[in-house]
């Protein structure tokens, strides 16, 4: 018998926004992995490090930081040999990620290398998408209304042709490209539909409309925006 | 002091996919709120039931079975009244919501025309985009790939417009449009991409491709589309 590979989303930061079933299974873990950037703290980590036993094992996979696909790659391909030693052995293996584990997460990468021999299981885990609207308070669909969601890097004309292909947007990894989204934003007459969310969840949670979002954006925040007339009355 | 609306997202259906916020506030209930369809048992209710609080008072909102707007915002209108009785008594009221309460939430419809009067608190919910994925094990997005989020009922051109519009698409609520939305996407040339998933996280659940899809489809059913070129290996 060998172990489960156990995706598990940990939500957008707030710790008691984990479900109950990731709650347990990172309580439950003797084998708990997850990536780094550059040496940095682990954000997934942190959220849940007072659920984490006592003396279980760390299997820790550091990723450069560049846009360069194949150092990252060479990083996922050791990390899943390391896990597939651990399941081998019968024990199953945790792999912690911020908001969900299919959505934008690291998880897919270890689930593409070790799928075809190992058994897998996701849990699901609360979206950035949607701790930005509560933290907004801001409805993001109703009835027959689409929502797209799109990293905040694409290209311009790529960007507008999103935000027009739906009632509602939800722009990713805002960061450094702020000013940018809020230009193509602001173009389209948009700009007094959108807010800015930051660090969704947190003490420092930062929600204010687009018109008056801080110069510099954290990596994890978001722009919001409903063309809705309402509807939701 | 008047109490507070708090909209609490219950997951796509395993009691276990709450977040622990959603479990707290939900056993520490005085009041909790819920609409039913046409008489049937809530969804919702159904979900938490294990949790909510021995004599606890329930709010009630019975829609009528029409897509026609003006009964159900009166039943809204009603629910809000009622639930405006016991915030005035400053006692908070939550109110459950299948989801994430501002994702197709009925939450919204409350919040609407509560807002400007009480204190509005949003515990955000696994979505049931992210559950489905979870139960294919199917990634969604990864890097800079868009996701569009589309309700079943929409015009076959929208349909497509909204499919070509992103690397990955969630088609909701599919129920009674099965047929036709196979036929956009057999059209397309995309129903090798594609998975049907009824019933994400219950004992029930289905998960086949679409190809394999049953004739009849209950409305919480949803068709996961990605044209990635496996993008995350």
């Amino acid at each position: 018998m060998t172990g489960r590979l156990i995706g598990v989303g940990v939500g957008p930061g707030a710790a008691d926004l984990l479900t109950l079933r990731a709650a347990r299974a990172i309580s439950g873990a003797a084998v708990i992995a997850y990536p780094t950037l550059a040496g940095a703290a682990s954000f997934a980590r942190r959220i849940v490090a007072d659920l984490m036993p006592e003396g279980c094992e760390e299997i820790v996979m550091d990723l450069p930081m560049t846009r360069d696909r194949a150092p990252a790659q060479a990083v996922y391909d050791d990390g899943a040999a390391r896990i597939a030693g651990v399941l081998e052995q019968g024990c199953d293996v945790v792999c912690l990620c911020e908001g969900d584990p299919l959505f934008y997460g690291s998880f897919m990468y270890l689930m593409a290398r070790l799928r075809g021999r190992f058994a897998v299981e996701v849990v699901p885990g609360v979206t950035s998408v949607t701790a930005c609207a509560a933290a907004a308070r801001m409805p993001l669909v109703a009835r027959d209304e689409g929502l797209v969601v799109v990293p905040g890097p694409v290209a311009d004309d790529v960007l507008r042709a999103r935000i027009d292909g739906a009632e509602s947007v939800a722009i990713m990894k805002v960061g450094r490209h702020l000013g940018r989204i809020r230009a193509v934003i602001d173009a389209m007459g948009l700009t007094d539909r959108a807010v800015f969310v930051a660090r969704a969840s947190l003490p420092d949670q930062v929600v204010v409309p687009l018109a008056g979002a801080p110069d510099e954006a954290p990596y994890f925040s978001m722009i919001l925006l409903t063309k809705g007339n309402d509807p939701w009355l």
